[in-house]
């Protein structure tokens, strides 16, 4: 197990008031163990209490090191696990409880008794994930590092007759021979207005001249997610289509020129979307401006009007603008950052200048 | 939308005594509506009501077709969604939950009072799946018929000197060059001991003599799944391998023997549990006899001791008895089966013979 980091759980438990909390997602759990495990259905927990007395709750056809320091409770598939669970609890206690928990076990821990309130307590974990420690920070380079070599091989992949499928059932194999262990997320491909919906998946659509190239993309590499955007043209670019180009890149780099410790993520989200406002496409940037990232592609935590938190060293998130034109075009310039003692640093260094693909 | 599985589920939240319940999964939002979206961690409902004003609620970042049918109620990142959600429920009444409504969600409709008690409600809905109507379960046959001709296939990928990994590596082609639309779940394939574990994941393990050859697959086919294991020896058997195999291969059998309307699901896993036994084997079966399966690989519903459901026409699932013997081989056999009015068809058509791989 992660002591320093259930160390810092705790604390935020405390803060909140609470003595123990049912930790859910497995990348928490991983994170806070170094053991993953995929439950599926079934039920899979860490709970943890503040007198340390923390307890793993585990089905029998669940594969976990023998020496993990915490105490394993094994189930199999027809026990009460609820029940079980539920025996361990300070029911006296209120207890926290992970965002992902399901309904069925929530309901069930209910009926049951198991504490005396019910409460949110994501946020115990989320925040300490939020803050990646220096070889996690080191981790997150080195994922970006390829991600930015790969932008440069897929690049290459952008020739006449080729459809957005075929450039993107060639991108694992560079991922892999450039050192990444898989993909952080499939790869979004879109040409000319298919880009023009934020989530567009690859389909059969073929390149055509004056179309945009927008690549969405990542990796994952010893654990640790990259995710980068750039968009290209194609042959040929209309001064509309330059003009929505530059003002995404500038509204991304105003953004970034913001950060440092201290700023509230809302005023990244407002820089961006003011910038994106002026040049009179403030209804076509349709999303939030970035989000948190790390062993997980979306972490909790994201830069947007919403969400006042204030910007920490430690941080990674990623900011991405776009402008998206239906029918029309669609661009969206993104970069992961890491938030510095005295500013940020980019992690990615693929040029963000407008490149036309001849 | 689908008014026919509407109006079973409604009958079912009926006999629940709800007049109301909010569908959470994906996969029974599809059922029911015909509309796929992949929402992550965002807010995705389909509020189901006795008096026929359902409610979808949606993000603006998902996309689905104009005319569903049902009232939708569109949201952004930023907004309160579960206020807004909240806003729609009878708050004098009950509210059945879908099981996998996440503690976030739920905790916060809690909070706002958004019914007077919180049920879960899951089994209308998984009973209503569970039950395949005729174009389901031909849908079914196809996906299986594809698996059957798969395994043939994947049998003759095996020679000396491949690796688990290898072997998995080429499975997705033969799907797709025999018509399937992809993979149900990721592939096992496990050598000697390996298979030991029921649950082990393809690595760069190399075959040799003397080793079983486990495969556990499926593909996906029009949305259905399929799902079979075969387990085959490499070069040579030990007479204690073929007993182990014939004793599971037996306990497959005579489960499918029994089962026909009316019989109790745990009748189905006793009788291939007792066999087992029977041969000093029952510590070594260490799983559920089976599962549901349609949509999705896993549907809900079991083939369990602690199953006490009867089995009716249209149900599908699976009958896989296994042996394992850690550090020394593992062996499950493993079909699915549609029950109908008389007894039950089985889905699969491959062998089940013990087959020596030369």
């Amino acid at each position: 197990m992660k002591q320093n980091r259930i160390d810092r759980v705790l604390e935020a438990l405390k803060k909140m008031g609470l003595s123990q909390m049912l930790v859910i997602d497995p990348m928490s759990i991983y994170y806070l163990t170094g053991v993953q495990v995929m439950p599926c259905e079934r039920f899979y927990g860490l709970y943890l209490r503040t007198d340390g007395n923390h307890v793993y709750f585990l089905n029998r056809l669940f594969h976990v090191p023998e020496d993990v320091g915490i105490e394993k409770v094994w189930y199999s598939d027809t026990d009460p696990v609820m029940e079980i669970a539920a025996s361990y609890m300070e029911r006296e206690q209120s207890l926290g409880i992970d965002r992902e928990l399901k309904a069925g076990f929530l309901l069930s821990l209910m009926e049951l008794g198991a504490a005396r309130q019910f409460v949110l307590a994501s946020s115990a974990v989320d925040d300490t994930r939020g803050i990646k420690d220096a070889k996690e920070q080191e981790k997150m380079r080195i994922s970006s590092h390829i991600n930015d070599l790969a932008m440069t091989e897929f690049k290459k992949l952008i020739r006449d007759g080729i459809t957005e499928r075929e450039a993107a059932s060639k991108m694992l194999k560079i991922y892999q021979s450039l050192g990444a262990d898989g993909f952080s997320f499939e790869p979004l491909v879109a040409f000319g207005a298919n880009a023009a919906d934020p989530h567009h998946m690859p389909d059969e659509t073929v390149i055509r001249p004056g179309d945009c190239v927008l690549f969405d993309v990542g990796c994952i590499k010893d654990g640790y997610c990259s995710d980068m955007t750039r968009t290209f043209y194609f042959h040929q670019v209309t001064e509309e289509h330059r003009h929505i180009y530059d003002t995404v890149r500038r509204a991304n780099e105003s953004a970034i020129a913001k950060i440092r410790p201290g700023v509230p993520l809302c005023e990244l989200d407002d820089a961006a979307r003011g910038l994106i406002a002026a040049e009179g496409y403030g209804p076509n940037f349709t999303h939030r401006l970035g989000h948190f990232i790390g062993l997980a592609e979306h972490e909790r935590g994201d830069v947007s009007s919403a969400n006042h938190q204030k910007a920490a060293p430690g941080m990674i998130f990623s900011i991405e603008p776009g402008i998206y034109l239906p029918g029309d075009t669609g661009v969206r310039v993104e970069d992961l950052v890491l938030v510095t003692p005295d500013g940020c640093e980019v992690l990615n260094h693929y040029p963000k200048d407008l490149e036309i693909i001849i």
